[in-house]
């Protein structure tokens, strides 16, 4: 039985879930694997909490019920106000020690670079790492003991698919395209069923599909870190402002309060009742799509055929179509739920049985 | 750098594709992985030919193209009529080396064990060893050091999304559905179009698509062994006799010569255009489908409905459908290109990469 100790940045949605996640596999694991998964760090934004022995499931449980109503790890009897993230590994770091990085910030890259010198292995579904300089891509993932599955198409294994049967298999890729939003792909597959675009907005922001502030996801910028990750992937050696995005709203919009751009959308449903009706006139529909071809990515709203597999998919289902020199007549397609948290946890939980196993 | 011996059984279509594809990624193995790949043994039906320091570039050839002209290794200047294959594995075995299964018998099993027990990995298209009885199984697959993402779906990576997505991610499986055999695909779709089952057979034989005796795809046992591998992947203990398989033709026509069942097929014309209809009726269409679910697998023509990812198929393409905990809504769907030489080779050839690069 090998015993590996977990270090976790982040506990919100996702981060409580890939606890839940580990909790409910303990058993599995041990016996599966031989392995024994412990807890020796957690932290969030303000606070962290440290147990070298690992924190029991009692422990465990308690603070994802104090951060489920709200409070900080501070607010427990484990927690502490934490300093930065670099002393978590100086202090909790031990022999096979795992960093999960379930944040949404770029402030863990010396966290994990650290980490990473130290030997261990690290598993994110955080972007902002990945998506920074080509530099820090490169130094992050040289090693070969980071992974990140749910960076793209949260448990959707779009990246294992890509490495095994498309790098692996040495087969040149011709073109690879995706759409990589749940929440954009709930507002096509609405304007495809003619619904108006500032309704579909107003309800997917009413239901928590978008963030706060809907720009952040209109915006696409999301989506050009999921291309920009794949691309890098690749080995293309690609920088964020390399990649053209196309928002779903014009330039003027992007400024001012969340409350006047809601009160604008409706000036916008013309314009998308027009572009839906002009692709239909050509048995095609609309659909927020990443492109990666020739060394190069582009993030935008496009028409493709009813017929394709990025026509067919409806809703928050992520889709990946690998356009290859096998797969060349019709694409590789991977199709998935590519939102939620559970997805993204379990795409983590795989990330840590692969590290762990090596 | 590190020296990846290989041992090829079979230089058939596929074992041809392989070492083909082995050539032309040699530079990028070498550079990417450090590895550099050596054929010391290959054998076929009746014959081998081993060379302990590795065949150079145009000895491969030379071999290639006398196979290609339907002579036999036997009928080179490397070739020498062979014994039993643990005898090549015995001669030609060293270090790191790697036994590439491309044959369709199970007479390949005692050698494939013979190097496991020495420490070499295994990359098999061939699914008879694996289909036979569940002891057998485990024997192969237990070290880890058996790869087979070849035997089901030719190079679409069914295995690894299993594996990763799915087992690694302790995602309890709820239902397996899929179409794994491009040659009924193209027969379900012909039917789906109107034509006749006489003539799409007629024609898939004369095409290459089928064996040829098509029986050999229209039973359905090859479908049966994809199944079962799966659900042994899965850790179901199934052997193959515990498959229901329902084959695309009467029990009256399994025997007598193939054109004794070519000559009696229109028969059978009518029958399925009435279930074509009865189908089309409901918003359904046929497929042939294999399942799995609750520790069991079926082998069946059967009706989807028109709208759902197997209905969607066209063609030759395979699909693979995981119902899980996680993906409950809408399943997680991994579909392309289920046949052909280039295909599986692809396959091997990340399997390879898999086993060298541990």
């Amino acid at each position: 039985m090998k015993t590996i100790p977990l270090i976790q940045f982040g506990l919100g949605g996702v981060g409580r879930a890939v606890v839940q996640r580990v909790l409910a596999s303990r058993d599995d694991f041990e016996w599966r694997y031989g392995l024994q998964l412990i807890y020796v760090a957690i932290s969030d934004s303000r606070s962290a909490a440290i147990e070298p022995d690992g924190f029991s499931h009692a422990q465990l449980l308690t603070m994802l019920e104090a951060k489920a109503a709200g409070q900080s790890l501070a607010d427990t009897e484990f927690g502490y106000a934490r300093g930065e993230l670099t002393d978590i590994i100086d202090v909790a770091g031990m022999d096979d020690a795992i960093v999960i990085d379930v944040t949404a910030t770029e402030e863990t890259t010396d966290a994990l670079l650290l980490a990473l010198r130290r030997g261990y292995g690290a598993a994110l579904a955080n972007k902002k790492p990945l998506a920074g300089p080509m530099e820090a891509f490169r130094a992050l993932t040289g090693s070969g003991r980071l992974r990140y599955e749910s960076t793209v198409g949260a448990g959707t294994p779009v990246i294992a698919m890509l490495r095994q049967a498309i790098i692996a298999s040495h087969d040149p890729v011709q073109r690879i395209e995706g759409c990589f939003s749940g929440t954009l792909g709930f507002l096509t597959t609405g304007l495809e069923e003619g619904r108006s675009f500032s309704e579909l907005v107003t309800e997917a922001r009413a239901l928590g599909f978008t963030e706060p502030d809907p720009r952040d996801d209109l915006g696409g910028m999301d989506v050009a870190r999921k291309a920009l990750i794949l691309a890098r992937t690749l080995g293309w050696p690609l920088e964020l402002t390399n990649i053209p995005v196309e928002p779903l709203f014009p330039p003027e919009l992007a400024e001012g309060s969340v409350d006047d751009f809601m009160a604008a959308l409706p000036q916008l449903d013309e314009d998308y009742r027009q572009k839906v009706a002009a692709a239909r006139a050509q048995d095609k529909t609309l659909r927020y799509v990443a492109t990666l071809a020739e060394g190069q990515a582009s993030v935008r709203l496009q028409e493709v055929p009813v017929a394709s597999a990025l026509g067919q998919l409806r809703g928050s289902d992520n889709l990946a179509a690998f356009h290859t020199e096998v797969y060349n007549q019709t694409p590789l397609v991977l199709q998935g739920r590519g939102a939620g948290v559970h997805g993204t946890a379990a795409g983590v939980l795989a990330d840590i049985v692969a590290l762990a196993d090596k």
